[in-house]
């Protein structure tokens, strides 16, 4: 394979690429879905040193290194070693080096010292990979196992993206600003205009994970909703009415921030989203200008709220989010094989451009209670103090998102590929 | 007046109060609210000294010197410094001192630093109180300033409530365990058993502040909510209960836990609700003797929720909490004269014994915008992170909850009178 | 007495004042000198109001209400407790209160509560200075009791000084900038001029506190030294000199400043001496114009390494300084009775002005032990970090020091009437 | 070269190593001293991954590659770029990246973010330490450079010792406890015993860095110092020693601890010295069980003093140490060509097992005043808070130290080599 071109197609392979991409194509199997994401991962620490995938910026981030192995864990964990008769650990030291926060699973390293982890190289993460790869060819066929299977592909997709935007912060507080591919694919270009407008009443939202169709436990019970009539814009802010905002000095008006906004926009100094710096922004190809057409990303949900009192809007809720993407979904909500398919011309960034803040806090939905055991862990125990963001960016694993699918992060975090589409009350 | 008897009684008249209770009780008047609502607070302060009312615990605290002068402050600026015409300031300097967050209203004292104000002394605090009340002796019967005069009130209210708990966080901090009052009133001991059971369906909650009743305007607008089935315990969570969450290890148990909630019990060492010494608590009459058929109190969201996991059941939503209330009120979720004429006995603490941590986030309500000005910055100001909780405390002054009431603290937070109301799905 | 003289008086009282300063005067017996010495703790106070007396502006300070009950405690624990048989504690829970790091005495308050102590009311702790008076008399003229008593004045007049410095830095906090007195006591203005110039040579400096003459354990042994030649200026730095550094960039060139020192300039923002805005300077007659003529004080001893270094000149050793200082005195370093009779007009403000940061860090002296016990806690456990002053301030009790007087603090303090002679090598 | 051989031996190269030790060997030529100061820097980190060099376990520590890069822009720096006519930089961009903190040298990257240079990668670093290699060939015959190359060459040799110091803690860091080499050195076993007296009397230390001899700045001017009798300690204090005073509860008795010490002790929940962990402790070789008999090391100088306290003796002053080490050394104090030759059996480890606290702040000695410029800037600079450490370590360059040599660090850093030899008083 030619490097230099594989260098500059990766990111796109994560969400956009190629003819892949067509909506006529059949599901992927569970096998292939299992082998191709499992690829797509190393694919993205290809253009990585040991040193680049060892370094931690941030407590809120991992090392690419730590994301390649705690993936592995999770299938040796949850399928080898509880399915696999006879299967022995890789390594009797990675559990403890690679559990994340699974209370259940037992002790594990401190999530700040992520950032030390010299050793294992990245060449035995590698290698941790190909082994844990090759021990779950005995599963993949096993209809057992598919639920968790399925589960630890949408997990390692989640990794994949969190890879991507953890690698980023990091060579970020580089001085040099070194640049991890050669280019950044082609942004589309088919941006929406004006709104689309809904008029209100009982709608449905959400996804039993009962299906067929994967989900995670926290998309469901599908419920009802009650919406009053809104309009949801059908384009994203962009760079150049961010700049607008900035030039407007939204940032120092204390009357479009929320308390804790304000309090943070002043601890931290905050002028701009993040990577920002003149004209500039800094991307995984290093310093590059800024299109003025493209989605504003790599704000915090305050700055999105900030921006949306100042355009005398609102951030949509949740559901009136789902409900338009449902809407502009001619197969109904169904799980979609990748983003285009469900973006009409007249609104074509719902998916793979950048993740939206609701207003909406990541809380339970009506009927919902957590999974048992270890896997159950992960929704039930992050539902305070977080904020939904639906849609998917341009890091998001093709096929990883729906309309149902609920992103959460906490409202000052702004190092994912974080946008705003704003609503408005009819 | 005999200071030793008063000196009993005063938190009983904060809420729960004697023969002015009655619901067959005309409405005051505006200025007899104004009247009443003033002297209360200089009541509350009685048995405060100097120091006492200058000491500040933690910055989420305020000196109740500082209660005092802030609430007066509210009147003479959006009152009379905008209303009577001719009028000067008591002190140019007090609006630094004594303005909180608007910061539509200017500069003001870092809140850590309140705890410094040794001077004005209390004496010149309640004489600034006396000035601001004679003064407003000219615009109580005006028509154009009643809407802001009950803000004001309603304000002052607030921050009666704010007073005790602030105090009782402070005097907590001295070895000695010092009481404000001889003794606490008699808690009515007239408890719920069983559960309210909800049909579900469409219902309406929240109030319009355009009607001849105050609310804050983050109560509306009055909208449409969809409920599925539950039901509510008629109940709240008593201290024995507590200690059996305690006792089954339920601080010890990460599975109980959100993950936010988890890291703060292991950060600040939690162990018990905030006050809980042995058999006793910390109250505002001293180191007391712990009822264990009381309700648990002070407690934090994510000790209200961890319980609630180990019991099996989950936290009320805000809307159910509120049309529960509601129908339990024979005047239909109208302002209630005082907490007993919405509490027939299957429900008698909705209001009155403590605050009740809700699952709702507090965020504003379909089609909420805030009020113009000043005045309007405290609701919109604070809605990410916060958590609602409904009812009232036994130190809320009577009178000023309801149904719609929004009340909202940090999940972490506990030195309110906050306790729990178990909910589940039908 | 008439308050608004003494009002006026008091700080001078501290060190510098009136008639009582004349160095034929007897020395005051011990009897008499306890007997002052805890009238002027309360003559301090006066004017400090319960809640003046209360407050705590940082960890360094203590509230006053706590250094007027913590000499106390001294007596009480050291002398009454043990040696006045049937000797009953005041208050059995007061030692928890008032003990300050002695660790051998038990428990105590955390030192950052010490600001929560708004009872017991500060009427209740000058009752408690009162009973420890009374019951002290009966051991006043007790020989083996005497030593003991001696040190206890030693420790309150460092409270004395602490107290002055205390509440000038927790006053300084609040926005209105209330004065403690109407007036400050004139300076005297007889500065000296030019270098006082010593050959070198072994001298012997410190003091044996066998000896008849009070000092604390940290002054002995008495022992040589070996000086090089060197210079001590006559004066201190003045105001206006300081004006001149500060105009010159001083705080601005890391060129000038120790490492922790320009760390500690950046860290704190720190462009001036403390308590300096503008032309004026808070004092404890509130803000006043800065004298140019005056000694530069409020100075951190990174700040006076840094002045020096722009001088071109350096700050003197502890020994050097005392050697200087015992050849101003007539009475070769005996114990002054009060600071003007070892100050020729040659060099005039060794004492009374203020402390002088040495180039000597606080460091046993060959052949130191501490004293047995929990009153030898105090100077042992200090011995690192923190460099040695000499001389004495205007907030020093009249003889309170000496030339081995050895006061000492970390570098970056400065809320100590701390200032700068100049040295030099020749 | 046998890697594996190699791989035993680089540590024991760093001090104490081969046949090379012999004092009769004449002193190495400048130029040959660069190649192999140079040369064994490589040898040190040969055997560390990309990733293993750019890992910073803490601020006070520095990753192996930034130690690798700074050393040579130290070189680039002071002489290619001031003295080479036509040298071009490296790259424009590593003086931002490798200074460390020389204000006059312009801006640098933050400390503690050097541990985010994963770029440039290591094999790029020792591509700019062999490109100044061959550039500074040009300059190793220069006169006028000869006193700045012996600087870089003394410099080199520092931040060799801290790079295996750092690179020990960040492999600590890592719960795999992996070796850096395959194992230790053997330790020599002539072990002193008893005391060494000394009359006391006028002697002198320090050393003039106008001579021949190449020294710090900061270990002049020689001067005279007057000593009382003492005794030292032939002997280090010993693991055996350590784990008595641990037994003996020298940990927990505050009596024992200087007050930042004990603060230190409680906060950080110090237990016993740093990497001891069972019978076991963590070494350049991974975990290693603990030889009683060896020399206790990695002890703040709060621990030294502790202990010393606990013995009934005290630490040595910087004076005590350097005549006791000179007397030792036959050539008078000369500039010693390797340990060994100034450690007759009666002291043998003087040098070369573990640096020893003095209870000496490190403070300018009389007429010390630091060089001009940029260079200058390293020594007088850190004078204020740290202690004087005497000897060397066994990770100290051969031919680095002499009994003039001053190490410095604070009070609570033990992550070198630092151990504890006794002192009293005659």
């Amino acid at each position: 394979m030619d490097t230099a071109a594989q260098k500059t197609l990766v990111p796109g392979n994560v969400h956009a690429g190629g003819e892949a991409g067509r909506s006529s194509r059949p599901a992927p199997s569970l096998s292939d879905s299992f082998r191709s994401t499992r690829a797509l991962s190393l694919a993205l620490a290809e253009h990585l040193s040991d040193a680049d995938a060892t370094i931690q910026s941030m407590e809120d981030a991992s090392p690419a290194k730590w994301h390649l192995a705690h993936t592995s864990w999770f299938f040796e964990t949850f399928l080898l070693r509880d399915h696999l008769p006879g299967y022995r650990l890789f390594d009797e030291r990675f559990p403890f080096l690679f559990n994340s926060y699974y209370e259940a699973e037992g002790q594990r390293i401190a999530r700040f010292s992520r950032g030390m982890l010299s050793r294992p190289a990245l060449d035995e993460c590698i290698a941790f990979r190909r082994a844990i790869d090759h021990a779950m060819e005995s599963l993949l066929g096993r209809e057992d196992c598919a639920p968790l299977i399925a589960l630890g592909i949408a997990h390692e997709q989640q990794h994949q993206e969190l890879l991507l935007t953890d690698i980023k912060h990091a060579l970020f507080q580089n001085p040099l600003g070194p640049a991890m591919f050669d280019r950044l694919p082609d942004t589309p270009q088919h941006k929406g205009e004006g709104w689309i407008e809904h008029q209100g009443g009982i709608a449905r939202i959400g996804q039993d994970c009962a299906d067929t169709r994967f989900c995670f436990d926290c998309e469901g019970p599908r419920h009802r909703v009650l919406l009053e009539p809104f309009r949801l814009s059908r384009s994203l802010v962009s760079n150049r009415e961010w700049a607008e905002f900035i030039a407007d000095g939204g940032y120092r008006d204390p009357a479009l921030w929320l308390s804790d906004g304000w309090a943070w926009v002043n601890r931290e100094g905050v002028e701009a989203p993040l990577y920002w710096h003149g004209d500039d922004h800094f991307t995984l190809a290093g310093w590059q200008p800024r299109d003025p057409d493209a989605p504003a990303t790599h704000i915090s949900y305050y700055e999105a709220d900030a921006f949306a009192s100042w355009a005398g809007k609102r951030l949509p809720t949740e559901a009136e989010w789902e409900v338009a993407a449902a809407d502009a979904d001619p197969a109904g909500g169904q799980q979609m094989d990748r983003a285009e398919t469900v973006q009409p011309a007249a609104t074509p960034d719902l998916f793979g451009s950048c993740w939206q803040w609701t207003r909406s806090a990541y809380l339970p939905y009506p009927g919902f209670s957590p999974a048992e055991g270890a896997v159950g862990e992960y929704n039930g125990k992050f539902m305070s103090g977080q904020f939904v963001l639906k849609g998917a960016s341009c890091a998001t694993a093709r096929g990883h998102s729906r309309p149902s699918y609920r992103n959460f992060f906490y409202p000052h975090q702004r190092w994912q590929f974080t946008g705003l589409r704003l609503a408005q009350d009819i």
